[in-house]
């Protein structure tokens, strides 16, 4: 998997001259549908097919801050899925190295109505790529 | 009518200490939102109608910067409203009455789809209040 | 306390036509200030006399969704501060009763160039009135 | 000039399902601080040496849509430059060279205090990048 990154812009700053904390969870966002379309399930796609995932829960921890003007490195990892929520796990780096900020989410799938999917029965090689992803994290 | 109020939030502000300038645009749909409310047309119920109405313009001009936890007053105005496009004017101000920004806006109204769509056969009542509106400005 | 409300608006909406989930933790930092506001220790004031206040951690559950125009009602309760973090837990609500989401942060204390303050020494009432909440929370 | 691109995030849509308008003000934002870059004055750099631009107004008009996960080039050219404020034109294309929205900005330059700087006594080397510009653009 190639790394996400995201280059801190100026609207993301706020008057600490730090990157305000409300936009890591709006990266950790970026880098989940960049992580969905190097497993081949662009989620634009996954959309018009009628897949909707929302978010369940985000979590995370601010360990040094960013600033404007430098490229943030995200790692994204699987951390569980069992076909029906999704977790992702996040590492997010400044350009020496040193970790940034750490976070979790849990997205679920649903129709548009917002009933439950079972993504197995809906989109099946999804579903497979997702649990191939998951047993490889377990090991 | 009752003048919009927005009091500046922390994540409005940016590395410069002040209000960044593409909130402004934000407010100026929190106050349209407003106005359409106060003359009794509020926009989720135009929407659930399928009234859709898109930007097609803004422009603001930034006179004096604005500040985390100043309350902001805009006042709306109409500018031009010909059965097809809305026209708005903003004026922000300051606690004390100095002038932060003015603003224009231009919607117009469509469907779902897109397509343009004539306010006067969709909702008369609604083209009625905007006509009155605009032809109290010309005055 | 009076409980915080924020009305939900357009440029928050995605287009899974809810609020999206980025925007709850701004609306915490929202609560947050009035909490601040409300114990008498107003944040843009503490800033003027040096005392920053970065977010350590956010954690937030998304519950039922939230939607354009729907007035959300935000309960902060104190959890912890022992002198050096304040912690606070955050309950939304629909207009109902249900529950939209729960949601927790960390914020810690420093001075302008980031290093850690002793509250209790730079602002003794502060620290008095939090440890005086965290108190009434621990029975 | 190398055009710059914007991939149109999740977050930035709306429940009309397309980007909301508030996004292309930052989108300019982006496109300036990579002329900038791209011109040999990075923006980040030059606030550190005591250089603020403040935005004195913007304007865009909404052509056609843009959507979720849709590459938006912009190509940024000098529009006016007399040694106070530097005015910039914006084009915004969809992939297929549609043109999706046309902006302008004004900035003026300032020091950390918001007093009035002349660029030429500050940075005599900027001051000279923007005036051939300026006057290439004139030709």
């Amino acid at each position: 998997m190639r790394p996400y990154t995201h280059k801190v812009l100026y609207y993301e700053t706020d008057q600490m001259s730090i990157a305000h904390h409300s936009n890591y969870i709006r990266w950790m966002e970026e880098a989940k549908m960049d992580f969905l379309d190097q497993i081949g399930f662009n989620y634009a796609v996954l959309e018009k097919k009628g897949v909707i995932s929302p978010v369940v829960s985000v979590e995370c921890h601010y360990i040094l801050s960013t600033f404007f003007d430098e490229t943030v490195t995200i790692l994204v990892t699987m951390r569980e899925y069992k076909g029906v929520r999704l977790k992702l796990h996040y590492e997010m780096l400044h350009p020496d190295g040193r970790v940034a900020a750490v976070a979790d989410s849990e997205n679920c799938f649903t129709d548009r109505q917002g009933k439950p999917l079972a993504i197995k029965r809906i989109d099946p090689a999804f579903h497979e790529k997702l649990c191939e992803l998951a047993a490889a994290t377990e090991d």
